[in-house]
């Protein structure tokens, strides 16, 4: 009886400023993604494959959420990609909150795009909604074939999922069939996609997903068969 | 300002928990033993590993925390290891409270070692003590090496770190000297060991690890030799 009417005004602040955000996202013609998953699942490594391949097209800029270090930042900034890292100190997820001060220190009028990469942590970071407009969630396939199930809340609201280090296939007993069985009846609309670092085409295939949701692409100023050669 | 004071009152009704499942404990002369990490880092398929080699030697329970599924439990319960399963229907990690329930349902005076599998998570169950006397952290190798770094909660407080999944070195980019290096920065007191599917003597090392915890065997019941063969 505690914890659930704090928790709700904790949701309800974090709600009112993900409402801003996105406000301020549509304001400038901004589309904005949380990129969710697991301690390890490869959401840098898929920024790292997908950034240079729509970076030529695209103004994108990422922030870069994790409890310690700037490692990840330090990633996406060697591709010559804006980045912010937030150090959430301890806490399990990133709030709107932290976007908000993040999008302080953006030049938002000249962005496109937006990537918010989440804290690894497959439960608590798909509670907050940031004022993104999309969700991809990832799995690496050396998780295991039965995390769609065990973690249903980070792919219920995703719409494309990427299941990464796929190369590792041979090498661990993952059932990809039923994996995505398993995504399916927790998410029937998402996208689902692979890669891996020998999956080239998976990189390309999410760098085309990501490039069909941008505003100015859609509205024809790129067309997508140029940006991803 | 309005989330600090309840998080503490939460914390202070978790530890008070806590403090009565650790009196519990000792009163039966039971070791109990939290295992962390990570979504699918091979917590259950350690305890797979190890449980059927000190099983024969001393009376084991495990709980099985997870946010939906029964899983892991099932897992558990075809070594024929009593288990009980927590769900946590959306919390991130164990409660004290949760384990509480739990231990109503054990055989106390019969157990020696209870392990506790905690919410694959990285993050929010090392912020809660269960009651234990001991926490083992797991690290998949297929996360990558610079986790010791980014998630130094989950590795601080452990008495032994195991490195899971030790037969995919050769196939994805992991430094092992580095990864070690970066554990004794953050812990330099654990235990290290070292598992894999065909690591088959990992397996029996942190058996005889966990065997030498045993109040039991520390007095002379069962001799390590006779334990881990």
């Amino acid at each position: 009886m505690l914890e659930i009417p704090v928790l709700r005004k904790v949701l309800e602040k974090n709600d009112q400023a993900a409402q801003e955000n996105r406000a301020l996202f549509d304001q400038h013609g901004i589309r904005c993604i949380n990129l969710l998953g697991g301690a390890g699942c490869g959401k840098t490594a898929l920024l790292e494959g997908v950034l240079p391949r729509i970076g030529p097209h695209v103004a994108c800029a990422v922030l870069e959420g994790d409890l310690a270090t700037t490692n990840d930042a330090r990633r996406i900034a060697a591709m010559d990609v804006p980045v912010i890292q937030l150090l959430t100190e301890g806490s399990c997820h990133l709030s709107a909150v932290h976007v908000q001060h993040a999008l302080r220190k953006l030049d938002l009028p000249r962005l496109e795009l937006l990537v918010i990469e989440n804290v690894g942590n497959p439960v608590c970071p798909a509670n907050f909604d940031l004022g993104e407009h999309l969700r991809i969630a990832v799995l690496s396939i050396a998780e295991g074939d039965d995390k769609p199930e065990k973690y249903p809340l980070l792919f219920r609201d995703a719409d494309l999922i990427v299941l990464t280090k796929c190369d590792l296939l041979p090498h661990v007993s993952f059932d990809m069939e039923r994996a995505i069985g398993l995504l399916r009846r927790v998410n029937p609309h998402a996208a689902i996609l692979q890669t891996g670092r020998r999956v080239e085409s998976g990189f390309e295939a999410v760098a085309a997903w990501l490039m069909s949701k941008v505003n100015s692409v859609q509205g024809g100023h790129v067309r997508l068969a140029e940006a991803v050669p």
